[in-house]
């Protein structure tokens, strides 16, 4: 029996075949390091770099390549933008009480040791955040919104094109958590107010792990996280002020960029639309027929609300570790069980204590897939708490 | 023409086979996110990073393989043990004048942000320090040193069991990057009374880039760089404080880490001694034969001192930037002309100008390359200033 794997939101798989062709041919081909040459396979590996800048910066509605900074992945995008922003004691910040620990809990350090203030607004289950309540939390000092684009445990979609529009009013920059939306639904820096954004290569781009990006605009000037050696200025003590070099000290993970590279190229010509419409069907398809089974509960936005292909849900009376093992061990369904690195958003939709499993769907998933974990759901049921 | 890689010192290549297809087949067969999952991918991926904790702990004599933390790269290993370090205000740090910017520039950071105080000791063009000079530097607010194993400019070794016994001796912290002698060079932390070594999986180690390591002994307690999510303790506003999990918030290179693994079975079958050994040969013949030419000069440690493959030289008379180029786009011979992230080495060595052509070498690097790239040394010097 082949797997059923269906934790998309923790990283895409399968990932397409020149993926790793990609990534393996960068490794066998010019092993170089990138931008520290002055010779033929350094130059390849920077060139096959700029280039996925200039991809990321074309998908992504930003002008200029050199402000696409790569990182390791997501969480270290976000400690970038969010630590490496300007913020003195006392300024202050807006952020959801959906996000992942990867936005919280630099919010939480930050807090602590620099003495910065952090709202968490809340959303309603379906993603919404009132246009009156983002205003009404805005302070004098409130220097940064940080949202989320998309829940990684509900899949509910926050309006960050009010919140863009709102944060391009009152001048605050607005940092965006793109990590479950990425490759997923359309996003434009430039037309939607996004200062910055953050994501992985892993996930919606379906490039390999060890990938991820930040992409700041010019109106943002970051201090790097990182200080060391940037193949420019070497003679200085400080980091040289270019982007995207000031940066991306020591040497880049070239395979892995050129592995992401064939990604966005997939992500390019299946579409944008066309990954959310099918992921989006699979998702209703898949609530329609969990909705049907008593004793089974779904967490999340209204059924009829689009939402990201997440389904969390547990079986009533059941443990959740145990029903994520049957499905892993009997059944070979790759599902996740717990509590998805976001603690606030839990809270939100009432399941803390425990977690819930979660059911997460990529462009390769199918419903005959569905069907197939639908029946085995209605097995579990039926044999251990039938 | 097939192209001559002297450029090992930036990053090795070519690379084992096994290096690419360790990557190809966690891309393919197990790309899912370890240690987020609970099921059988999630899993695997967790063995695969595991087990190479422990195979470079076994290498670099830690007893502990969850002291093993998984970087993007030496820098960011550099960046957590330097910045991650318990210093305040007035300690003290002592380092040296060969130290990468890796090394450098997060101290100079620190100077400014913290008001710590740092000593470079000075090394003779030989990498000898002397125990008096180094007693001599210490302080009563000492808290840390850091300093290379080899320069990344002149090959020159330094003599890091001396300092750490007498780091050892006053209960002062000992920092090694091994950069460019992990693999290389025989390197016990145990034994050596080194507390933290970092180091990068592309270079000695044969591995992929996007890969480097910060072993941390148990009696350093670091603060994370990094804040997000770990996989565990979901629910904490605070980084968990176990091990590795603390210092590796969001998703690890798996693939990446994967090839390294690879690299180091290499390393471990041909054993680093006989890798010093055929290094030390190739240099030693290079060198001879570039002494016997006049109008170069060749920099760093006297021919007969044991140095890592290493040579930093130029054309009397000639442009580097030039020479580095015909060497590349004539000749097919990849080298690096400049100030190769290391300005106090340059000073060191009188070249801070206009830096230094390097040739550095590698395991699969040949005699018959040498003799090549000797004949082209001649031929441009009678072409161009002869």
């Amino acid at each position: 029996m082949s797997i059923i794997y269906f934790d998309q939101a923790a990283s895409s798989f399968p990932k397409p075949n020149t993926v790793a062709n990609a990534v393996a041919k960068a490794i066998n081909e010019y092993g170089a390091n990138p931008g520290r040459g002055g010779h033929q396979l350094a130059n390849r590996a920077s060139e096959v770099i700029y280039e996925t800048r200039a991809k990321l910066a074309k998908l992504f509605g930003e002008k200029d390549p050199n402000n696409v900074i790569f990182c390791q992945n997501a969480t270290h995008a976000l400690n970038q933008g969010i630590k490496g922003f300007p913020l003195e004691k006392g300024d202050h910040v807006i952020s959801t009480s959906y996000e992942h620990n990867s936005v919280r809990r630099p919010l939480e350090y930050l807090k602590q040791e620099k003495g910065i203030k952090v709202t968490y607004l809340k959303s309603d289950i379906n993603g919404h955040i009132s246009k009156e309540d983002l205003i009404g939390e805005i302070l004098p000092e409130t220097k940064l919104v940080v949202t989320s684009h998309g829940s990684n445990l509900t899949g509910a979609i926050f309006p960050i094109e009010m919140i863009g529009s709102v944060c391009k009013e009152r001048g605050i920059s607005f940092l965006v958590d793109a990590s479950q939306t990425a490759g997923i639904l359309p996003i434009h820096m430039e037309q939607m107010n996004i200062d910055m954004l953050a994501f992985p290569g892993h996930k919606g781009l379906l490039g390999p792990q060890g990938t991820g990006v930040l992409i700041v605009n010019k109106s943002v000037e970051l201090s790097p996280i990182f200080h060391g050696g940037t193949g420019s200025h070497s003679e200085q003590k400080d980091q040289p002020s270019e982007r995207p070099n000031r940066y991306e000290s020591g040497t880049l993970n070239t395979p892995g960029i050129a592995g992401l590279s064939a990604g966005v190229d997939e992500v390019v010509r299946i579409g944008v639309e066309n990954i959310f419409e099918h992921e989006w069907e699979l998702t209703q398809y898949c609530l329609e027929k969990m909705n049907k089974i008593d004793g089974v509960t779904v967490f999340g936005p209204d059924s009829s609300k689009k939402r990201l292909a997440v389904i969390p849900f547990v079986i009533d009376g059941t443990d959740i570790q145990e029903i994520t093992m049957i499905f892993d061990q009997h059944y070979q369904v790759a599902l996740r069980g717990g509590l998805h690195c976001a603690p606030l958003a839990h809270e939100t939709i009432g399941t803390i204590e425990a977690g819930t499993i979660r059911a997460s769907f990529g462009i390769y998933n199918t419903k005959e897939e569905i069907d197939q974990f639908i029946n085995m759901i209605i097995e579990i049921k039926e044999g251990l708490v039938g």
